[in-house]
Order: C-alpha cells, then sequence, then structure tokens
C-alpha cells in the first residue's frame, strides 16, 4: 500500500516544529512521502531531506501550492483526519483494502471542499489533540503495529536498542 | 492504571504548539496528568486547562522545576521514552502490570541521569520522529486502544461524528 501525506496550511513562522514532527512521524512509521502546501519552507524541507539522507529509506518530500489540484489529481482515495469525523476503528478496515492513499492532515483551518472531496473524513478520538498524533494512530492502525519493525536501507547511522544510555553506528 | 507524564525542558520561546499537543495527547488518550519541566511558561498551562474545563475529564497539568525530585519521589515505575531505549513492544506486557507510571518525554537534550534513573528506557522505532507520536504509540499500547473511545464527563462541548462536515454540541 502506497500512502502520502498531505499537510495543508503550513506557517513558516509558527509551525517549524509541528510540521518537521508530520514529516519525520510519516517517514518513520511507513509512509512513502509528504507534500507540505501552505507558505512555501525551503528551510523545512532540506531538514527534512538531511534526515532522510542520515536515516536511510527513500520517503518523498515535496511542496505543492494548488493541493486541490493535487487532491483533485490524485489516482486513489482520500481521507481527511479530522476531529469531526467518524472513528478510525470504524473505518480503517475498509481503508486498509486501498492501494493507494493520500491523507490529508490539517493545519488551523481546514476549508469545508476539503471535507467534502474526501472518501473517509476520520477522527482518532473526537477530543481536541494533535494532528501527529493523529497521524501516528492512523498509520499504525494501517500497518497493524508491523510499522514499528520497518528497516530503512542505506542509512548512515543506525541506533543499536539499549536498555541505558545510547548506541549509534555511524557508517 | 494511573499514568503521570513528565514532559522536560520546555522552552517558552520554541516548544509551546509542540508542548501543549503533548499535554493534549496525554489527556486524549488516557493519561491522568502532565507536569512540565524546564522554563516555566504560564500560558501554556492556561491554555491547556482551558481546554480541559471546555472537553471535560480529570487531567491534571502543572510545572515543576526539580524534576529530578519529582521522579525520585515518585511511588512507582517509571519509563523515559528515547529512540535509544528497548522497543516498545518488547516491554509492554511488564509495563502493563503497574499500578503507577511516570513516562517521561524529553526536551531536546535529556540528562544521563535519566537514562539511568529510569526503571525503562522505550523506543517508538529507533528512528528520529517525535516525542508526541512516541506518547501516542506508548500510551495506545498501555491502554490496548481501547483509549480511543475514552469518555470526558462534565463536558461543556461535545463532538458527533460525522462523515462530512462537524457537529459540535454545547451546554
Amino acid at each position: 500500500m502506497k500512502i502520502l501525506i498531505l499537510r495543508l496550511g503550513h506557517r513558516a513562522g509558527r509551525d517549524p516544529r509541528i510540521s518537521t514532527h508530520c514529516g519525520l512521524v510519516a517517514r518513520a512509521l511507513g509512509a512513502n512521502g509528504i507534500v507540505y502546501s501552505g507558505e512555501r519552507d525551503r528551510k523545512l524541507l532540506e531538514s527534512l531531506k538531511k534526515v532522510m539522507k542520515e536515516w536511510g529509506g527513500s520517503f518523498e518530500v515535496s511542496y505543492e501550492k494548488n493541493y486541490m489540484s493535487l487532491i483533485k489529481n490524485w489516482k486513489g482515495k482520500v481521507a481527511h483526519l479530522t476531529m469531526y469525523g467518524v472513528p478510525v476503528q470504524n473505518v480503517i478496515d475498509r481503508v486498509r483494502k486501498e492501494k493507494n492513499l493520500l491523507v490529508i492532515i490539517g493545519g488551523e483551518k481546514v476549508p469545508p471542499e476539503v471535507y467534502k472531496i474526501a472518501d473517509w473524513n476520520v477522527s482518532v478520538t473526537s477530543q481536541p489533540h494533535s494532528e501527529i498524533a493523529a497521524l501516528t494512530i492512523f498509520l499504525d492502525r494501517v500497518f497493524k503495529g508491523k510499522e514499528l519493525g520497518k528497516k530503512f536501507p542505506e542509512a548512515m547511522k543506525r541506533i543499536v536498542p539499549q536498555k541505558s544510555g545510547k548506541k549509534v553506528i555511524e557508517k
């Protein structure tokens, strides 16, 4: 299953860390790429690409100003993560059957047309929390927890898990 | 099981949104409270308390400058979430047996003494991503997904899940 994340409404001044975390989580938990919309932010893309290079794998990062055109031209289904949507546990079996999935995560205000065009508006609890947590649970449910063991080929850095302390192997 | 989150190294200027998300996620996914350390940030605590009031439940938010004293005086086990630790899937069955658990999530640099004093240093993948995602998976594994249906009594606002659009009931 190929999953692309679309992060709406990035604001370079206010959101750099949240948007960076969205990209890192998308990569670590098995998505294939992330597209940022909102303000163009070269530093954000560069810092993510640096991580990809150091830690391996083939995750793709890009920017797209016209996100509605990206959504309309997407060859596959579209899931929009929102606290107002249908519980993830109710739709995930259906979602998992798709080959190509676009997962939209919002910024502050998501326009109504996104709710309308999405095949699924999906909630991870109906409580206010975090697009990062929503994305995390969503990907975890799609991959049934197997994403936690994902390998990242051609990494320059690799961690060897330790009971205490840090062990990093560098090529 | 009672779970308290300890968020280390908050920086008022740089981290307001990440730290806010940590608190919101802790609450939404079933923890009992969060303690912030690092810089004292009254706005952060106030904005979280406002959410608690509106959305219900009994989650507790506070600040503690001397986090080592809090850890040392904790009556129960301590789990520290770090990408360098042992995979969550290897320790979670043991963790779930505890009655009182302190879960530490780091800021930029976590001092070595935290690694030493923790009963478990726990990783959620050994990839760089987000303390918000690590906390999310950790709580989800502790509660086996049941936290997604958690109720929040005495809420002033409540969402009714919709296939499209938003429905909020306000008291």
